[in-house]
């Protein structure tokens, strides 16, 4: 215990340093230069979903690979907020590693896996127990997009009761294929699926894409209980239309948060 | 309070008061350095507003040139709390920018435009998206002042239905000259207007006096929130007289809370 | 008092360090060293009621003097979080300021000196407007003791309304000693009196003391709201004798939160 | 779930696993060195609680001696986010020190030594004021998982009150073994039991174990009130059988936000 505090100060001071540094190196590479921004995207994704509170010690963060759709990035088992680039690995669509190296998986990792093999169209997953989405996966009231940053719920929401695909003993967690799948087909075309007494799912078509929309499902659930709680008569959520138009809008900023998320992540 | 009505007077002409004060130190510098003070206020106001929770990677703050009157500052694209006086342009009241250099531009400079061109005596705005004032957007509970701080809603604040102006299928971004006119139309005297499903505007007289009140009617906001679900009969808010009273003497004191503001969102 | 500012800046760099050694070099001091002990607590009272949130940019803590009752010190015209000890000033029991050294002064320094006059028994006093407090003194639903830790609250929580000592016409403010003197009456011998539309004014035997009553005034009412809102029937609040109780045993333990408190507004 | 009953078997032996892996690299060290560990452990769950806001100024954390388990070990008398392995001492299940070095000693520290003393099953326990806990102690909602990390609280959380044990006139505090010994035995065989109008007290196989636990009935609380507060029907609790499933499943990452919290905690 004397050596390891000197040790983790070590860490504390490697933190932003890293991020910079990696990010510099990747500036003149070629096919393995993109392959590397793909994955120092994922890292700062795993940052940024921790410093904004959508994961805690918990959750993760995914994306299908660049240059193979067969395959995706996710890290290894461990608190989003301490992910590096040496704990990321490559999965195939079955959820194996391809190099296992001993290491500690994700127990979970069958959301991923069976949610691109499903949906060749998803790029990148969140997978999180963001707390403002919970009481909406306990109840029958909807959540429904709220304002503009968050139209990308306007295709609904399900709810995925574990208890339909897995019967009335289970642990709660996607831990198989089969399960996997059950939650692929119950999300279908939605961007967000609740699971019932657990999380939900986010998936996007890219990494900046996806973290905007964890972020966003996690603030309008918030404002949406907000709502609730004040009255007033019907909530005006977005209109189907409304919620159309606006996300392709929104898809085009979404660079904008991502560069103020990025440094408040790699600052601390 | 006896002395109250007598100093009425005095308190009414307490914001040119302030601004002549701050100003007087300013008065042997070039046109140059009086410039230069207004640019550096409204980078501070883009970090207040981001480190207070106001924005987040969205909102933008402008401010009505000091020396000339048809033009205003505002930000290129990009989020509130990265902006540095490099990246604050000028724009003319139709919205274009005087040297655009070539640079994005917040789609929604026709909020700033139009509004200034409506109303003469507004010398800065906020836009933003600030989480607890949405729900009053979407609900038919109206946003009144519960204590001092936020006095300047006692003129009221209403509620932008875009629909009205810009029919069912927008993507509910004021993205036009139109669209900005009409929401300078329902803002009509009061302080704070609300856009449904979007977020609000919020007016003032000098760059101090707009943060203050952006951030005290998402204070305000949250107040109420919490008054309503503990319940307990009528609310009592501040009535018309003390809100008009109330908004003179707070205004004498504009520049105390952005000191710490300032302070706080400059040193992290 | 010149002494002080290096010292302060000191503290910042040391955090508890600072602290300790402090209390150890005040051991062996004179009456002068005294009220340096008074001022520096002071300085912290104003930093720690800031850094936990129970004052924004606005709010005042005083404390009677030690040596000369008639007396109490309080800062300059400013935001709490960045008082120093060359802020703290002297006032008499008319709210004059003994060396007023042309300084803007509070306008509502009525409050301190009215009800130091009033109550013999009090030795400092926090003005805040504290976010969850404001509520509770819009409605009719009474702020009660709902734990330990703010077991003063016992003795009854009354709400000054303005309107009674001051009209209909009102900025809000205790602004002179006739207000502050009706506000006086009004807290009687509770240790909070809330202000409608304004905020709460809690008092107590010592600056420590009334740092804690003026922040679990502030958790107190929270989880008060809290417990509202999930409802299932009376809330138990602490009786009546239990409240007296136990506020004499919390009253011993006083220094336990002020030196985390401390560590953690000056560490910053 | 055809395969999470197979493995429930595995589950169950999974609390113990894990404690053999951690304990396997202690193997080779001497008693003194496994007892730095776990004094070291016991340090960093006090940071930890202080860090993520499950204790403020007071609660203390508690474990049971590895070597002696007559014994345990727990700060004097201080806020737990200042403690440092100088500040840990050791009690008998009386709860008297071993070496009390005129030290000031928690009040409290009865309900670790009484709940040691009838439950030899536990090995550690946290007593806090966690915010989101203490609505539920005042009224008759049941604190109940929604979701898995909370699953531990599928046995049920029963209130302690301490009228029944101590009469109406008590102030509030479990300051003797019979208070003590009255509330091990309302603990029963749950993880966490209510204490009205004060905190609560959580206990656990371990001092992750406990962290863990008492971090998610925050959550899990805070979480429950949202879902009233929204409506929509009942809510959808974890059954009694998902509640054992998942708790023995959780229990085997529970090094994954330990990891996190303690870097967050010790780096600021």
């Amino acid at each position: 215990m004397r050596k390891s505090v000197p040790l983790l100060g070590a860490f504390l001071l490697a933190g932003a340093a890293a991020a910079l540094e990696c990010a510099e190196a990747a500036r003149s590479r070629t096919k393995e230069a993109t392959d590397q921004t793909q994955l120092d995207d994922l890292v700062v994704a795993n940052r940024i979903l921790s410093d904004q509170g959508v994961v805690d010690g918990f959750g993760h963060v995914s994306a299908r690979h660049e240059a193979d759709a067969t395959r995706f990035l996710l890290a290894r088992s461990m608190a989003p907020g301490l992910v590096t680039a040496d704990d990321i690995m490559e999965f195939d669509l079955d959820g194996s590693a391809l190099d296992p190296r001993g290491r500690t998986l994700y127990v979970e990792r069958f959301i991923h896996s069976e949610i691109y093999k499903a949906h060749p169209e998803i790029k990148a997953i969140v997978h999180s127990h963001s707390p403002s989405i919970i009481p909406f996966g306990t109840t029958s009231v909807p959540l429904r997009p709220i304002y503009h940053m968050s139209s990308f719920l306007g295709a609904g929401v399900p709810i995925f009761e574990i208890r339909e695909a897995g019967g009335l003993a289970t642990d709660m967690l996607i831990r198989d294929p089969e399960l996997g799948a059950a939650l692929a087909r119950r999300l279908g075309k939605s961007a967000v699926v609740l699971m019932r007494g657990h999380g939900d799912v986010v998936v996007g078509s890219n990494i900046q894409n996806v973290v905007w929309r964890a972020y966003y499902t996690e603030i309008n659930a918030r404002m949406l209980a907000q709502a609730i709680a004040i009255g007033g008569g019907p909530i005006m959520y977005l209109s189907a239309e409304e919620a159309v138009l606006t996300d392709a809008s929104m898809q085009r900023v979404e660079a904008r948060p991502w560069q103020l998320w990025k440094q408040k992540a790699l600052g601390r």
